[in-house]
């Protein structure tokens, strides 16, 4: 791929556009946009950053990257795991940070507006001071941005009930590759004029548009919720129960994670916590959260998904009676991957999706599959009750960076595939990125991704948005 | 546009493919497939209709169609209202009212999967068998096929909680323009694995791609409902009531229809059923569906939102407690279309959608926009709830149908513009077909055009697959 560098001519109009204090140059200033949470490994260095404030800073960039050929990558909280805020062929990086303002939370209409670069978080909690509740619900929902959950469809522990962010998305404004302004959807509840370019800009990791606010729906938050901490001795009964309490029960619950005894236990010692109860006895864990409209509603779903538990091999079934009792358990699991990254330095955590039905099947098979390579420790951890398990890859052989990417992308390769042939696919919610990208291409086959490159072509046809990411543009 | 003609020879091809029973030629056999509910006056004859019993004869028949340049039209039960299902330049029609299988009702993955000609209340009654709920709900739901609601993102009455048929899908199979197969999604519930081509041929109206198998969602059904007949003295009361009762009381209807008094009246005398309780006082109805766990939640919901409409101008509030009482007034609702096509023979029933906050307004705005047109009578009813009102045009002149399409044509696309001016759009659920094509162009503006275009020529370069519909390929 061939494009221009930034000249000090055009660093001089990107200050124009920015003002100088949104535009960086100094090296150790732009460090910590040169990667993402996918790791140092895929670093690349930008030549410029610049912090748009508003959108119609955003469309001058466009126009001039597409006039100069010179490449912009996209850019929220850098806790993407696929590496696809990367400026893979340097450029310019276009951060969101300070387009961080909830525009309107609209209580006739019952939806938000928020500017891409307000922290999901911040956006739950100001809708909940409405008596509002927004389902969205990613693992890094503290830290991660609305706009870059809209960019990877994020998912999350709430999918299984309420789905993933794609489902929370009304309306969307974007600037297109060549710096045209879009506005997709709105605050209406339905559309069937057209295409859905609005679906279709959703989990395009920043390819085919830069986000420039979002409309979200919101709904009437459920009255209460509880969690059950369910150990399980063997790894097996734990992930077989999952689809048989939902199936037998027909009790939905709203999360539904799963744990291995490795992955509790490296995150207690990360947070200096006491053992969870049964830790000495279980090789797995279920935890999940159900919502009732009231006490006599919880006390009915737990009793029955819990003796549903005990049925299916559970040690115990714990409730978490108080708020206290939650967070803490759940502090645990939202904690897992930083855990894992804080001990190892080379932790590939795959997100590959399949049918619910064979999550078991999926974990087994998996373990196989890492049997014949040496110095790699396996973990699971995820959202079992929609079947999109992170399985981590951890290093436990010092490998160069150079060594671990090839041998993630041979061993991650080998459960995207195996994935894709129990009817799931690569990617449930981190996305496609720069790191899973021929992966992708062998588990869709050439088709799907010769119309992907296709539709890439009628959006960007200079390649200027995010190159390299998803697919390679041939 | 260029088509070539079926010829004896094709004629004979298509039989090798579909078998002598399954290839109709007789003028009287073909034209019940010439047009849909957007009424005779589009009429097109198809020189060929084809069914296919399946995804294969699909597949050789794109094959021949792009080889011979023959225009091919998908078509379900012709239900549509925008004329998606016209073949407009002749060539080949495909039904696919022999493929109506369920296939399958996966009880661990809460997931149906169906052939697309399957009667979207079968599919519904099927689940119901098993203790599962399909959540779409589209008017024509005992008529239209599954395969077709998902081609135009059928919407309905049950949208404001569940959304359109978008959300129930998880996974489709298709038959590419250019004959290839597309296996998008899967028994899934979460996906970001590259530009999502499955929410991309949802809602396209079959110009992307034939449908020829449909994974839904399911969940678990809700355990009690009850329906609310709200008659209001004052329209405008009624029209305002609907946003302001969901913001006050956070109670969240499964349905909110409004139907105005001209629309319940002609509706009960072509059913001849006796008046609706108040029909002699009231201008316009609010009819609600409230869903809770049990009797208890629903009286306190029922209450709430009962005293809500009461404060905002309803004279009564009527509480169907039987399940034959709601059938009668649902029947009413739903039989609204039919009784105004039966009676006049022009009818354009619009389905823009605003935000549910403009419903008012827009009803207000279009009663003074068609007041400057002679011979014309107005009608509201639909989905208030999720802002998306079908006004009704009637006419009362006895226009030509040249008359009617350009009268229609003109008037309707005043009241998509005020749509749009209010954040609306111009179909709801619907679809565009050939009927709105116009109005879409003004609406949406140049660019999202030429991005549809675009698509729409890397899918089926040589425009083969239900041309002329949704824009002009230019």
């Amino acid at each position: 791929m061939e494009y221009k560098k930034v000249t000090p001519g055009i660093s001089e109009e990107l200050r124009k556009i920015f003002g100088d204090r949104n535009v960086l140059t100094e090296v150790e200033k732009m460090e910590p946009y040169a990667s993402d949470e996918a790791g140092k490994q895929y670093a690349h260095m930008p030549d410029v950053v610049v912090k748009a404030e508003n959108e119609e800073q955003i469309a001058r960039l466009m126009e001039l990257a597409n006039r100069e050929h010179i490449p912009v990558t996209p850019r929220g909280a850098g806790s993407g795991l696929a590496g696809a805020a990367v400026p893979l062929y340097g450029g310019i990086v276009l951060s969101v940070e300070k387009m961080n303002r909830i525009l309107e939370i609209d209580e006739d209409n019952m939806v938000a507006v928020c500017e891409p670069g307000v922290v999901t978080n911040d956006l739950c909690k100001a809708v909940a001071d409405k008596g509002l509740f927004y389902a969205g619900y990613p693992m890094s929902v503290e830290e991660s941005y609305i706009g870059s959950n809209v960019a990877t469809n994020a998912g999350g522990a709430k999918v299984i009930k309420y789905g993933s962010t794609r489902s929370h998305v009304l309306g969307l404004g974007c600037i297109s590759p060549t710096g045209e302004k879009l506005v997709l959807g709105g605050k209406r509840r339905k559309e069937t004029s057209g295409y859905s370019l609005l679906q279709l800009m959703i989990g395009s990791e920043g390819t085919l548009g830069i986000i420039t606010n979002v409309i979200v729906n919101l709904i009437p938050p459920s009255n209460k919720t509880v969690d059950l901490l369910v150990p399980f001795a063997n790894f097996d009964d734990a992930a077989k129960a999952s689809s048989s309490i939902i199936r037998t029960t027909k009790v939905y619950p709203v999360t539904m994670e799963f744990m291995d005894i490795f992955s509790v236990r490296a995150t207690t010692e990360y947070l200096n916590l006491p053992p969870l109860p049964a830790q000495d006895k279980a090789e797995a864990y279920l935890l999940f959260t159900l919502e009732g409209v009231d006490q006599d509603e919880l006390d009915e779903l737990a009793e029955k998904a819990g003796t549903a538990c005990l049925e299916m091999g559970a040690l115990d079934v714990f409730v978490a009676s108080t708020r206290t009792e939650s967070e803490k358990v759940w502090n645990i699991r939202i904690s897992m991957p930083t855990a894992l990254l804080e001990k190892w330095p080379h932790v590939l955590t795959g997100d590959v999706v399949v049918p619910r039905s064979e999550t078991a099947e999926f974990m087994a098979r998996t373990r196989e599959i890492i049997k014949k390579y040496a110095k790699v420790q396996l973990e699971f951890h995820g959202h079992i009750g929609d079947g999109n398990i992170h399985s981590s890859l951890i290093d436990t052989g010092n490998r160069t960076d150079k060594e671990w990417i090839e041998f993630a992308e041979e061993a991650y390769g080998e459960l995207c595939l195996l994935g894709s042939q129990l009817g799931g696919t690569v990617s449930g919610e981190h996305g496609i990125g720069l790191e899973k990208k021929s992966v992708l291409r062998q588990s869709l086959g050439e088709y799907p991704i010769s119309l992907m490159r296709g539709i890439k072509k009628v959006f960007d046809p200079n390649d200027i948005l995010n190159p390299g990411k998803i697919f390679d543009l041939k």
